[in-house]
């Protein structure tokens, strides 16, 4: 079981390929000695970074890993969902042989998404079948979700440098805030090495699902879970591998609408709510070590 | 090599799959001996018969191979992408396990489809990875794709009725002109037992693309080769399968747009230009003969 990285690695190893996992440090940057270690053993097939993890938002050293995989003739895929058209992404720069990038976090229609694939590099088309994109993917075209994601993503480019400008300004100041206001909360990722526009914390000793219902109520909208499993008690099989001590990870992330005035409202309400839950979460506790029957025998 | 039924085969079949294909009659339908030899095999696993065929128009007896395979403990898929929308498809009825169905058919976006998966038939997730769909199919859902999917289906399904005989009468007709006015034609497919909305039929001694770019001049698009592969010059394998004699299937796919007005203009041009391409071909193989170099030695 690979919780970190989804089912995709249980269904590669169910197909007899051996999957590891490289660890990384504790803002989620991969430990590229570790990777370079693991890209160098005989037999190793394909290494793959995101160029920015998706509940941090720590930025990974994907062109150093895409040399150390170069180096070592493995192909290296970079997952971009969560960079293409929030920053530039350049894959004759970064060096990959292949990267994954998806259109609704950009703005895009939800469901489409595609795969660049350096000349040269051969894949084996997925879903199988037919002869259609030159062998590479089979079924009828998306059209509309296609176009759709090239306009979205002209779109987010043409915007991009005011956005990322903007995006980082408002988030270097959220998470000081939250660090600084909302009480026995940690913020996580890199504070520099970063996407502009996320922010990832947690609070200690809180039920995840409490904390999203109780700002639910105020209209505030928390990610949270495994993100993309969308059950949202489920542990952060990220904050997991960053051993920070708390299961569950609470994800802020801006749009090119988001304001700072939503943001400002954002933290009229957060520290309350949290120190409110903490509060409750206390005297429960208490009361039940009060209530507790004595031992029998 | 299954040409007839597409690379899915030749997939299944580098994954250690025995796949068997069984013949069909004159007019395209499954041999119902032959098909029921198969499913009692021992280690069958699956069957799959399409509803109506994609060249042909030819209605499958796929109540009576659902059965079949039911009582052989086989699991059976039916692909109805050429009759959903078209013709009343209840899979209870027809008792299937598994039926797929693809929206371009019937008005909606490309793309874009579904597969029914009756209660209690376990399916292994493709594309595999996330929890999503009860972990039936991965990846984030194409929406605006699925709702505008079922807006079509809504308005194809409200229609359906009149438009079948509409279409059925057009067709009928259309056979018979074609059978008596295209010189050298031959019309396939069943002639009762069929889709309301094709018709296909071959011309003795004529290149595909030469008649598809006579015909598209004239502002008339046949479908034609290996219909899913998009290479008109391809031979058909459906052709291949009913032993017709000749390599290249025409298809014509009425729309609910369709009027007897376009099949008429259609009428007007198909059987002089079949008739002077026969012509052309007929004195440049004479012309071949006469200016044949004299033999060598």
């Amino acid at each position: 079981e690979h919780p970190a990285v989804g089912g995709v690695c249980n269904v590669l190893e169910s197909d007899g390929f051996e999957v590891v996992i490289v660890p990384v440090d504790t803002y989620g940057r991969v430990d590229l000695d570790s990777f370079a270690a693991e890209v160098r053993k005989p037999g190793t097939l394909l290494a793959s970074v995101q160029h920015a993890n998706h509940e941090l938002g720590t930025m990974q050293p994907i062109g150093e890993a895409a040399r150390l995989a170069r180096e070592a003739g493995v192909r290296f895929h970079a997952d971009a969902c969560q960079t293409v058209g929030r920053l530039p992404v350049d894959t004759e720069a970064l060096g990959v042989d292949l990267l994954s990038l998806s259109a609704h976090k950009f703005g895009g229609p939800p469901g489409v998404g595609a795969l660049y694939v350096r000349r040269g590099v051969g894949v084996t088309a997925y879903p199988c079948g037919d002869d259609r994109e030159r062998k590479r993917r089979s079924g009828m075209e998306n059209t509309p979700g296609i176009i759709s994601m090239a306009a979205a993503l002209d779109a987010s480019v043409a915007a991009m440098a005011d956005q990322a400008e903007r995006q980082w300004a408002l988030t270097a100041t959220l998470r000081e805030r939250i660090a600084a206001e909302v009480p026995r909360a940690i913020v996580h990722g890199h504070p520099t090495h970063r996407t502009p526009h996320l922010i990832c914390f947690s609070v200690e000793g809180l039920d995840a699902t409490t904390l999203m219902m109780a700002l639910d109520d105020r209209g505030i909208r928390l990610g949270s879970g495994s993100l993309c499993s969308g059950h949202p008690s489920d542990p952060s099989p990220v904050l997991e591998q960053i051993h920070a001590g708390e299961p569950h990870a609470f994800r802020i992330g801006l749009t090119p609408e988001t304001t700072q005035a939503d943001l400002d409202r954002l933290m009229e309400t957060l520290p309350g709510v949290v120190g409110e839950l903490q509060e409750v979460e206390r005297s429960s506790t208490e009361a039940l070590a009060r209530f507790r029957p004595p031992e029998a025998g």
